[in-house]
């Protein structure tokens, strides 16, 4: 239920074998606030009734016991409807959230839907093993700010031998971004390129990534079960856990050159 | 600009000593398009004007060059204008953004406001360095679903000793909030407890946490300078890097028994 078994290509110290791998569960799961949508939340579902209750405190909406009067969950499609005294409702509270998937049906298809606009990539691109391990070298000898404070997310476009732009923040989403808006400012094309990236590939990093229509992203941490399906969608190859001398291929392992 | 010296409480095999940290900053940023307020990103707060515009062609509002018409920059007050072509506006792409500082004024007061409800805390807590590593050696050993994908964040409410609720998800604000509606749904008192956490103490976990009235998080990972802050204001404890026989005391080290 939290997680799954998929297949992938382990290369560990210059031998290649496809065999299975676990990999995290990522679901977009609907919140809604006396039958008014209030917000989407990107989760590992499970203990969904706790997430849902606890999302509500931490935004100021629950404090008391007696203010909970219902809540109802649909595990499979993702939909939770939490009944709070009083008419309570985010715009009482001043908040907005972001939620884009109004009208859209089921929100697990939020993401592929927030993914529907992006052009599957093709590209010529090809990477060797040792390519792949130097810029994952090359990303963490550059993080200069993870070093000092233990806080930073490194994200780096490279060509195949090199970083070209290199930027650490304290999330990991607006490391991506520096990045995409690096890239438009200066009008670089991706499509022969590399994202080299020191966090987790969630389902918002993959679908960056493709929006950016770069064929590959290098990670030094793990991906998702959703960022690896959007993934196989969108024309991405996904390499995770690239450390030391072994990486895993999750996706279009035929850019890389054994 | 990127990171920040405070002055902690450095523990380790059984040492104490007061030393300057580097601790990576944290800041608010508010970005308007077109004149209307869009969103609040939480960032490091450098590189803003690639932030902004690779935020906006991450969200599919900006794509051609052309499309860009303007930016302006206010980095002491963490404001960003952006001009788009053609009238654009979030509203346009159907989309609704978390963003609470709407006639706050200077939308660094953004957490600050946020925080501005919830009660300081004061309890009669205190920890030994041993019960610290002890239940930081406890999250890590609980923590199954990180072992088996690399790709989960741990959170545990726990009394001194032992861990009561444990939850692990793809999103540390997620484990969090889980710990949250657990205690919600049992009505637990948490002025007593202590939240051992996995994941960095940004300003959002620290307001959960100081929200949830819990006094003390003890993290394996890195605080930001912003998280420090508020802890100071909401009184709350901050240890982190939790680690073997080590750990750094950011604000409360009064409630330490060494």
């Amino acid at each position: 239920m939290n997680s799954r078994e998929i297949e992938v290509l382990k290369f560990e110290d210059g031998r290649c074998n496809r065999m299975n791998d676990v990999v995290i569960r990522e679901a977009a799961v609907t919140l809604f606030l006396n039958d008014e949508e209030l917000a989407t939340l990107v989760c590992t579902p499970q203990n969904l009734k706790e997430l849902a209750v606890g999302f509500l405190c931490a935004e100021g909406i629950l404090s008391k016991p007696e203010q909970l009067t219902g809540i109802k969950i649909n595990e499979e499609d993702g939909l939770i409807w939490v009944e709070v005294a009083g008419n309570a409702s985010g715009a009482t509270f001043g908040k907005r959230y972001i939620t884009t998937c109004c009208g859209r049906g089921r929100p697990s298809f939020y993401f592929v839907n927030d993914a529907s606009g992006i052009e599957k990539i093709t590209s010529e691109l090809t990477l060797t093993p040792r390519q792949i391990l130097n810029l994952s070298d090359q990303l963490e000898g550059g993080s200069k700010l993870f070093r000092a404070t233990g806080g930073a997310h490194a994200a780096a476009l490279c060509s195949g031998e090199e970083v070209i732009y290199f930027y650490e923040d304290v999330g990991r989403h607006n490391a991506v971004d520096k990045i995409f808006g690096r890239c438009f400012l200066d009008n670089v094309p991706r499509n022969d390129k590399v994202m080299a990236f020191s966090g987790r590939v969630s389902a918002e990093i993959l679908i960056k990534v493709a929006r950016m229509q770069i064929p590959a992203i290098i990670s030094r941490s793990a991906p998702t079960d959703l960022a690896v399906e959007l993934a196989g969608q969108l024309g991405v190859t996904v390499v995770s856990f690239a450390r030391g001398n072994r990486f895993n291929v999750y996706t279009y392992p035929e850019r890389i050159k054994f």
